[in-house]
């Protein structure tokens, strides 16, 4: 007998449960652990309500929401990629085209379409909401980051212009995030989290 | 120098992380270990947004989601307080009323007073979207205890009248969730993961 529209989407609710067990590279604020995609991807939809009133008044924050909570869910099947290894880089968007087909597909056809369209627009980061996002996505692990004394950073000796790099969405967002963020790489280097 | 706005709300943000470092009495579906209050809201957003569709068309899908993130931010200063734990729950609403009053006021006070009487709709459960929550907060253990053969329910010996009682709000729900939810729980106490 096919799945009734509720079951698959229950099945898709319980399997996304699994994003509780990718880790990522980023400590969290007591130093004891990484943090996981789950994890990360409730903090910056806080985030996205918090800090809307820095970004375009049209920003149609439940979108921008949407899109954070799930954007790493494809790593269920691809795994975390971490931001500064070039080698997994090179063939992150290939594995994870194929992850997002497979995870979005547990849903309802209407569903599948809507959410992996989310997250292509997501990856796009080429509108008002996904713009926002890649910002919220940069910024809470410099923030976790720098409040572990750059740990993260020193265990892979990353550079200041590698941040940059990284960071650029951010540096040319909302002036206030910007200054924070200007602040925060200057005492990073200071203190020796981040290479000069 | 007083703080600036953005700086109390980067405060608030920072603050929230330890919410990773509150524990649940549920296991993941994978039963290694389990759930903490941020993997526990992140799940129960998505889930807000994934069956709006059975809820009232007028709820707002956008305040569900922001109750569901912030909802145990609360136990970062009160700790969880397991839900058949009935001499916990005796003290747990002054502890809780002023563990929000601590949290809140880190944001500026305008986002402090929006988030903390968001926390008060969701604790009254009165109004559609406090309903709504109300019924995502209780069936998302109940799929990973399900999912654990029980585990959480076993080790605390639980049988089906407290489940019943504890899952009323969504017993009284949409259908289909009350259907999956009658199935989840006779299927429960067959297999012996709740007593009878």
């Amino acid at each position: 007998m096919d799945k009734s529209r509720f079951e698959k989407q229950m099945e898709f609710i319980l399997e996304i449960d699994k994003a509780k067990t990718i880790f990522r590279q980023t400590y969290l604020s007591d130093g004891k652990r990484k943090e996981n995609d789950a994890e990360h991807s409730w903090h910056t939809a806080i985030m996205a309500f918090i800090l809307a009133e820095y970004f375009d008044p049209d920003v149609d924050v439940l979108k921008v929401m949407k899109m954070m909570l799930m954007h790493d869910i494809i790593e269920i099947y691809a795994g975390d990629t971490y931001c500064y290894d070039d080698a997994g880089n090179a063939t992150k968007e290939q594995r994870e085209m194929e992850a997002a087909e497979k995870i979005y597909s547990l849903l309802p056809e209407d569903q599948a379409k809507e959410y992996k369209d989310l997250w292509l627009e997501f990856e796009a980061k080429n509108t008002r909401e996904g713009n926002f996002c890649a910002i919220l996505d940069r910024i809470q692990p410099i923030m976790l980051n720098y409040a572990t004394d750059g740990r993260a950073w020193q265990e892979h000796g990353i550079y200041e212009h590698q941040v940059r790099k990284r960071c650029e969405v951010a540096l040319n967002g909302p002036e206030d995030i910007k200054n924070w963020l200007e602040n925060l790489i200057a005492d990073s280097v200071n203190k020796g989290y981040i290479r000069k």
